[in-house]
């Protein structure tokens, strides 16, 4: 195989019939495959489900002096914030508890910032004549929703290997309208990429007109490593308040790819003093999050360094998934010159860039032939990817051989759809 | 013992001496009982322990085809949603089961109302000028609490036996900046009335000015019977449909006094239609509630019948409690023309109405002598009673020996707080 540049015209046609054909053959077997989302697959389930008996009685319902099955502690059990506190390197009583979704924390701070705006906010966000958001891109595609449902003009800002264009954030921030920034510091959702010390040293530095700035710093992949050992990553909360900007960062992270997604515990790390304005609020919404599911976590997972070791076994399911997924594209794509791809160490996605124009269209094959994948542009502020570039691919829920079979349509599609871009 | 008005003021006065004699020894013993919260007590919680230990192997995490670890199925998984169909009466597509609490997902649907606006609104409620809402009173504080932290107009309505005051509820619901009302039908909070056939008729055929006019309908005790057998109630979502009015209605329910206070699951039931708009918007919020404690409270509970048979576990705990309230009011206050009372057959409270000017000062005295009780005035919008005189007494938490004591002290200090008004 040579890249495909160097192809005659005649040689390409010849080609793209031959795969035609392939592709033809594999659509009949009407295969089902889904690369779509970062889901766990079964036997990652399975390696955790311990944690569905680690209480069993009454008086194992009891921590931290308080019966776990009754009402009260809106900001959950101290054990949990505590061992939170462990894997974030912040401060226990820097920690809000919440429910099966950290997604939810999220959504739930800015529809807060909506409906009566954050400490520092002069109005609630409603009242503002608009709001704008930086999206570091590509990003993560409920991140975009989120923003999106609230009516935020989205701004995106392009990712490099250390993380966002910092010149272009230091610049953007100087809007008062732009009131905060979606992060994933830790294996960026979908590239993978670990943001550096000096990203984040600049980040916390921050000195954004809007005085409620929110950094929403989603440290959904602080654990999750997949190739090598535990990656120490700073306490942005403390950098944060070093820097003099305390209450500018909310931080979130949950247990959805540790235990159970959908149905693990998350948690909100944000100033003592945000905190206290925060749950003068959420004291309306909620008496306490579920604690018994709370100390159910407490008990399975104990403290960061266990958690690592239950990390470890979700590497070893994780890795064979992640290297079949970058040896397929090196021995498939990689001579052809079709396509970039990031090679991550952690997180749940491999994103690959194509020449300009062949994402949609690769996708468009993909799912014909059987193969769900997440939306082309769905990394993008608004679904709009404007090279048609980029796509997310998601290996973890497949079992091995499945993604093998996925990964092989895949690099048919985009073999095709770049053959069909010469017509 | 005669009424205190028959009393001279001299034999008032020396009473009153006697008695804060009596209250002096009380508050020497440092007492520390609660009736403030309807809290469950660990005896209730004890019986139904048993769902920590419903699911123990992957294998029992599968329910309708669905694995329950693992993220999708935001309305729920289609067995809890039947399971509350079955409870309320309605349909289990007109369910979507929410978190550990149903006061979430009240409080979030307005959150949605304010941000977005409800179905039918012309635009958000943050772009209104003013949200007026109908507060029947004596009413449960944290639905006042979530009208009072969004800046609403609370209106009390006053409360009949068969439920709010309908002609007043009809003429206020004219306005068209009435938005809504909050009602608790079966077993009210604090009262413990079960809306009448017809008061439910007429509120079902409410013809508000506001086209998204939010009928609050929280069932809070739909099957929290504490003497006798279950009472069958009306499907709300049915009526207001034959009335014309699918969408005016939100129902809500949760386990939280049937299993775990804080720790259970919660539904909210509206029409398809409300389902298919509110959807679209929690799509961004959540990927779906914790289908594990879903599928944890359909394998404990399985249905409406069962479930009955749970919560006659839960009445043989409460009913003697219940029972001590009343006939302590009966024997020490009954005579002496202080106080009148309900004696609710169901629900979590016992609401007493003392004469006008006492409840402050009667609780403030409970205080004092180691009794907790919900603050005087709490049961009313703005956290005021215009007459000081509704109390909320919560029996479920204390044991019953405890209790015993907290209502012995808790009519002594009403007879104090009598006596000193006479000066």
């Amino acid at each position: 195989m040579e890249p495909f540049a160097n192809l005659t015209l005649p040689e390409k046609e010849a080609l793209r019939k031959t795969l035609r054909k392939e592709f033809d053959r594999v659509c009949e077997k009407k295969l089902k495959l889904n690369m779509a989302r970062g889901k766990p697959g079964k036997e990652q389930l399975d390696l955790v489900s311990g944690i569905l008996t680690v209480l069993k009685e009454p008086a194992d319902c009891e921590c931290d002096g308080i019966d776990a099955r009754n009402y009260g502690n809106l900001s959950g059990l101290p054990s949990a914030k505590a061992m939170f506190a462990d894997i974030l390197g912040c401060k226990p009583e820097q920690c809000f508890i919440g429910g099966s979704a950290s997604l939810q924390l999220m959504y739930d701070l800015i529809a807060k910032a909506w409906t009566h705006g954050l400490r520092h906010s002069p109005r609630p966000w409603s009242q503002e004549p608009r709001i704008k958001w930086l999206c570091p891109a590509p990003g993560y595609d409920r991140h975009f929703g989120v923003s999106n449902t609230f009516g935020m003009e989205m701004i995106p800002v392009p990712m490099t290997h250390e993380g966002p264009d910092m010149d272009l954030v230091e610049e953007l921030v100087k809007d008062p309208a732009v009131k905060g920034m979606w992060c994933v510091p830790k294996y960026s959702n979908p590239q993978g990429i670990v943001y550096s010390g000096k990203t984040i040293a600049r980040i916390a530095a921050l000195k954004p007109a809007a005085p409620d700035f929110a950094l929403m710093w989603d440290n959904a992949y602080c654990v999750h490593e997949v190739f090598g050992e535990f990656l120490p990553f700073p306490d942005i909360l403390f950098l944060c308040a070093e820097a003099g900007n305390p209450d500018m960062v909310y931080e979130f992270a949950s247990t959805s790819k540790i235990t159970f997604p959908g149905a693990g515990i998350s948690c909100m790390a944000a100033s003592e003093e945000n905190q206290t304005y925060l749950q003068s609020l959420l004291k309306y919404q909620i008496i306490s999050y579920d604690k018994v599911n709370q100390l159910r976590h407490v008990r399975f997972l104990q403290n960061k360094a266990h958690t690592i070791e239950v990390m470890k076994m979700h590497a070893q399911v994780l890795a064979p998934k992640f290297s079949c997924v970058l040896e397929t594209l090196q021995r498939e794509i990689g001579p052809l010159g079709l396509a970039t791809w990031e090679e991550p160490k952690g997180g749940y996605f491999v994103s690959v860039n194509t020449l300009p124009g062949l994402a949609k269209r690769t996708l468009e094959l993909c799912a014909q032939a059987g193969v769900t994948m997440t939306a082309a542009g769905a990394t993008y502020p608004y679904g709009k990817d404007p090279a048609d570039s980029n796509i997310r691919i998601a290996p973890s829920y497949p079992a091995l051989e499945e993604l093998q079979q996925a990964m092989s349509i895949f690099c048919l599609c985009l073999k095709i759809a770049a053959l069909e871009q010469v017509d």
